[in-house]
């Protein structure tokens, strides 16, 4: 059983970070500012509706690596894991390239 | 006697789910965050109307599992049952596919 | 004299539900959520004005059985009869079929 | 001197109603929701502006009893009468016809 | 030296109503609703520019006498008189004629 | 160095006005109203976009003399002379002429 | 490992501004008004959906010097080297030129 998100909704998976991290990592700051997370893309949505009923897709793919507000999204459960839904366009900040 | 719903809402049944679910299940986890729920889509509305006069189609059937936030909708009894009543776009996260 | 909506205003008469109601009926159940009611439609405005100003026809006709949500609409009495006054697109959630 | 309303405004002036009324009159009931109020129209703005800078006109002409939000409007004093302007749209809820 | 608005401003000289006037003036009543005041138009803004980057005239000009919103507005003195600047649409009700 | 600002943004000075000021000059009265400030246009920006991506001119020029609403605007200092950035839209309300 | 922003957001690198500058140089006066600060532009994203699914390109390039308000935008630590993400049409007022 998997989620299929709706509109521009995207499934993701939280990427557990070390807070001190190598030279390749990323990891979360411990100051007082909102503070993103490192996530992986799942699922996603097939796209907002515009005033016209297109879809606007989402600039986002299964595999991308995320940063995301983590003030944004819902938690669920599917088969015992448990993942976020995410809207794009809001919640997530900028891929990892 | 059932409720045909206007606009972008559905009518949904809501799904009792056990919080200790086996491998194939979903469950809502019991932390701080908003906690979304499963339903089943009874009824679909139009579609909400756009500033032309025209009904964007709603992205849901009947017979849909859907994965709803709790504090979106409305409930209502007919025949002595309970429904809920939610906004498709506002209130839907995603389908179990 | 009877009252004439305007916009995308609809007239109702509240449909009085007993509390305890055999299958074929609906009411609305004692929880703490909000709760809707049942009514049934006596007059429909033109539509709202979109901004060519062209009206966008409402979806309802005269005696259609709707569900409202309770916490819209105006009271007005006409003829010594009690009447609401409802936003069609943001109080009425359904009708009954 | 008289008032002319700018966009969508109308000018109106508010009918006394008698609490205890007979079979052919309205009157506002006395529970806690907001009560409408009985008018007649004196004054009709051209209408607001759409982005497009074009007129869309007011649904009201001079003479029409009215329906309207206690709430809305204000009042002003012209050669010692009162009378009221309210937003066509948004303070008039319908015409008794 | 003057003050040339921008966008739907205008600048209006506020006119002193004395409170008991004669039959062919206009006062404000003394009561708890919004009390709009009279005012002379001295200078009008070019109008609101649309999402094109039109201008959307004023419907209004100079030595038009308007009542404004009370709660409108800000003042300004320019050589040692005081005007107010207000925006058209939002701040002024009606014009007197 | 210079601030090009972003946008519909201006780059102004500040006009230092005496309290009590001659017949040619312009000061903002001790009320309890918001009281707008009087400065020099600096640095205009390139517009804000509109939805097709088009820039809208803004209605000043470097040397304008305007008054502003003394809320709105950002203090930053360069090369020690202190300056404010405003939204041309939102917090400039005339031009002196 | 790099942030590559969505829409129209843009990655900044903070540029720390001595407090006594000298004759060159910018900083943040020490008042109660909001304090903007300066950053160097390090990956600009797309630009912004507008309702037809075109980008609206973000007027800024890598390499530019920015002030930005100091309330907006989120911290991210990437390979060790903290960085902010903003909004560049909200968070971005100007470039030094």
């Amino acid at each position: 059983m998997k989620i299929q998100p709706l509109g521009d909704r995207v499934v993701v998976k939280v990427v557990e970070v070390q807070e001190e991290k190598t030279k390749s990592g990323l990891y979360v700051p411990d100051t007082a500012k909102e503070k993103p997370q490192e996530a992986e893309v799942l699922a996603v949505g097939p796209g907002a509706l515009n005033d016209k009923g297109e879809r606007i897709p989402v600039d986002l793919k299964v595999g991308d690596k995320v940063i995301f507000s983590k003030y944004g999204g819902m938690e669920v459960k599917v088969d015992g894991e448990e993942y976020l839904i995410l809207n794009a366009e809001r919640d997530i900040l900028g891929k990892l390239v």
